[in-house]
């Protein structure tokens, strides 16, 4: 670890980007004469300052990281850039301590969606655009770091989606670039058609822009505590659910997509698993709430329909009819569902679907072996053999995912949070979905009311999740540090 | 699967020998003139009857079991005997339903120790000594199973411990047999030991045998309501920490004890771990237990010992102290201690500890390679490398554990289970623990409320865990039943 001057180069660009985005709401703000937009852009100009310092301070340096750099500072990136997005928000009039604000901009950067805010419709425009920025900004870094960064560090079975022209990181930079440029394009083009068939269904244009943003990113905050429940409208909430399932799709098929190549996405594998997977747990769900509950097949439908897809993509909307007052079946199910997530390279967060492919494959592989232990089978990934060294690191990311998972609820427990809390609340922070379960982290809850500890428990959490455990937990190896 | 014959016949000895068990428990109720021998009785002769007719059917037949017949015959034992031995609880004047029943003799049979029965205090002594022998017999089953059959069928890394003479199933059986009355011997040694010690503190005989049988069993049935906290003895407590911790030993270790050869048990990993694991847990829980609520350190060791071993190990005793009244602190650590377990080749259930081994192993090489994606790192177990094909059934166990565990919860959640029952009822089938948490199926509470279907799912966990998942759900697999 010589040299931590590339990673402070970069570190500076992502501070000015983001600075540079904080100047949004602080217009709008200004717009509607509300005072807080001298809080967005003092923390602009606070944020722009020590983001060009350190450019300045680095510039004579290429900008090529080695791999213990790449992990540096991919983890420093996503520890550094909540800190200066919660400026605003514990600045302005909000009440939020530091800590509060610390919270929300990691639930937002990490397109998780738990809140720990209250009265959300009396809150100034500026900081409800400033959230759902957040989580927008989020969602493209997640999947430009899914497709650049992650594979060639190979963290938790990423390699599969290794391009040809990435094998070295100083070769996949500008190549990066280009495909980063052309996926940032499909994914503002997805928001925008989002946010016009929000505002077609009778949304305003604020509402709409707002949780198009949020949609898109599979993040989940609302401009409103009732979240998408407000809107009672049918017509909201299919939108909603196609425009989860297309951010938790994997993004660099869209690109074969706008070269009007449809191949690539109906033949992939991965896609077919969640369409399937989802579309199961939705009609599964839906006959035993029609089963426990007094109502019919298709009332069912619509509200399983809404909330599995919410749940499973990991956005975490809710709507008046959450899984919170379906009953006691439905909890553990809902509880599973929050950690399978989507594909890979998409918005979403959780194991992921291709990993569960990896390890049913490899469990069936297992099976046929117990039968002849000196048979040789391989296990098959979208038709291809899955090669040894990726479904080790899928199996071993799905270890350690839970083992942090275990360790978060205890240490949630041992801060004094009850059972069905510290549990859901810990696979809520690790699997980035949003709510949690009980009546305290439940979508009809907050996160407000955790104490102070709880609440950097789960920002930890949170970072894990996102950042695939692994990129994480190496900075905390003696192997890493040794020369 | 051509050949069934074999199988019966192993199953008829099986049955035999259950039968013949059966007639303890006759002959004590004959001398407390309970009317109770003749069900007994008549359950020994039906017992004894199929037995006898399946030995006689098939005795022409060499009992050289293939892999195939192996995996039936286990899976085929394990839910037939349970079945019979089910019979007297059945029939006996105890107002239990046979799904009661049968849930009852598994439970004893996979040393699980969860009861449907309340009012231990007033059950007649063969029942509760019936129900003291199903763990006793269970305990010794699965030892002998997991010396002499798993490796060999390499189920979930378990052939780790395949011995140099255990290649051939045909091989293997005489000197397993041999094996298998040395172990059966320190089985009876160690539960004499511990009778005898429970009867000097002060238990009757009666109590001190059935404690004695479901201790070194790691089981956790009692003869009263309240557990070993009837007792209200420290030194009780003690004997049975000691003899808990003396079941979850490999056993094959022992072997080498009574050669006078304490080394490999010292140095033995997998009891270093299980060691070092048991005393941070104890230790831990008991730091925080002095912090929540208002006791000093050293009561609240003495509590948490007793309860920690009592759930990682997988038995299931209860005192009047336990984990429930702890408050909500404990219970996410709880709930994730359950799944520990003790070492491979003990009476204890669970993951077992060499498999956190050989998954800490292979995450830690994975962080290794992450760093050095051209350097090659080697996992180790025991000082020795552990082959690929073992860390791949380690972590396709951990997978299908998961996913069992998973739909076992979210099935009881379906079949009106609330959150914490339906969860933890699930954890302690599938890890063969005994308690649940919560105030239904908690330490305090009884599986009889639970619904019929309810009972069924959680004797199949019971199952599912007790024969290490894989050698259950091969029989389900297509590749299984071809030719």
């Amino acid at each position: 670890m010589q040299d931590f001057r590339p990673i402070f180069f970069v570190l500076g660009i992502l501070l000015s980007m983001l600075a540079v985005s904080m100047l949004l709401p602080a217009a709008v703000d200004a717009a509607v004469n509300n005072d807080d937009w001298q809080v967005f852009a003092l923390s602009a100009g606070f944020t722009l300052f020590v983001g060009v310092s350190c450019i300045l301070a680095t510039r004579t340096e290429a900008a090529m990281l080695n791999i213990r750099q790449a992990f540096v500072m991919t983890t420093g990136a996503w520890v550094t850039l909540p800190a200066f997005a919660a400026l605003p928000l514990a600045f302005a009039d909000l009440n939020l301590s530091y800590t509060d604000a610390y919270f929300e901009a990691m639930s937002g950067l990490s397109t998780t969606g738990s809140t720990v805010m209250v009265g959300l419709d009396y809150v100034p425009p500026g900081i409800l655009l400033w959230r759902s920025i957040l989580q927008w900004l989020g969602g493209i870094g997640i999947v430009v770091m899914a497709i650049s960064v992650l594979p060639i560090l190979q963290v938790g079975g990423m390699q599969l989606f290794r391009m040809e022209f990435s094998d070295r990181v100083e070769k996949a930079l500008p190549r990066a670039a280009q495909i980063g440029g052309w996926i940032s394009f499909i994914y503002l083009a997805l928001t925008l058609t989002c946010a016009t068939l929000y505002w077609m269904v009778g949304m305003s244009g604020f509402d709409a822009i707002n949780h198009a943003m949020t949609t898109v990113a599979t993040g989940g905050f609302s401009t409103h505590d009732l979240s998408l429940g407000w809107f009672k409208d049918l017509r909201v909430e299919m939108i909603a659910i196609v425009f989860m399932i297309l951010g938790s799709l994997p993004f660099l098929l869209y690109l074969q997509v706008i070269r009007a190549n449809w191949r690539p996405l109906f033949k992939d594998t991965q896609v077919r698993w969640f369409i399937s997977f989802l579309g199961i747990a939705v009609i599964g769900s839906a006959h035993l709430m029609a089963l426990h509950q007094d109502i019919g097949f298709w009332e069912a439908l619509r509200k399983t329909s809404f909330n599995v897809t919410s749940i499973m993509t990991g956005t975490g909307y809710a709507t008046d009819y959450s899984f919170y007052s379906w009953g006691d079946f439905a909890q553990p199910m809902i509880f599973a569902l929050m950690f399978v997530g989507g594909c890979a390279g998409s918005t979403t967060c959780g194991i992921k679907i291709f990993r569960f492919q990896v390890l049913f494959e490899t469990a069936r592989v297992q099976l046929k072996s117990l039968l002849q232990p000196h048979g040789v089978f391989i296990a098959y990934y979208n038709r291809r053999p899955i090669p040894e060294s990726v479904s080790e690191s899928v199996m071993a990311f799905f270890f350690m995912f839970a083992i942090s998972f275990a360790v978060l609820a205890a240490a949630l427990g041992a801060l004094g949070l009850d059972f069905i809390t510290a549990t859901s609340a810990a696979a809520t922070a690790i699997a980035n979905v949003g709510p949690g379960l009980g009546p305290q982290v439940g979508p009809a809850g907050n996160f407000a009311q955790l104490s102070d500890p709880a609440k950097w428990v789960m920002s930890a959490g949170m970072l894990l999740g996102r950042l695939e455990i692994f990129t994480v937990i190496i900075l905390f190896t003696a192997t890493f540090w040794r020369r």
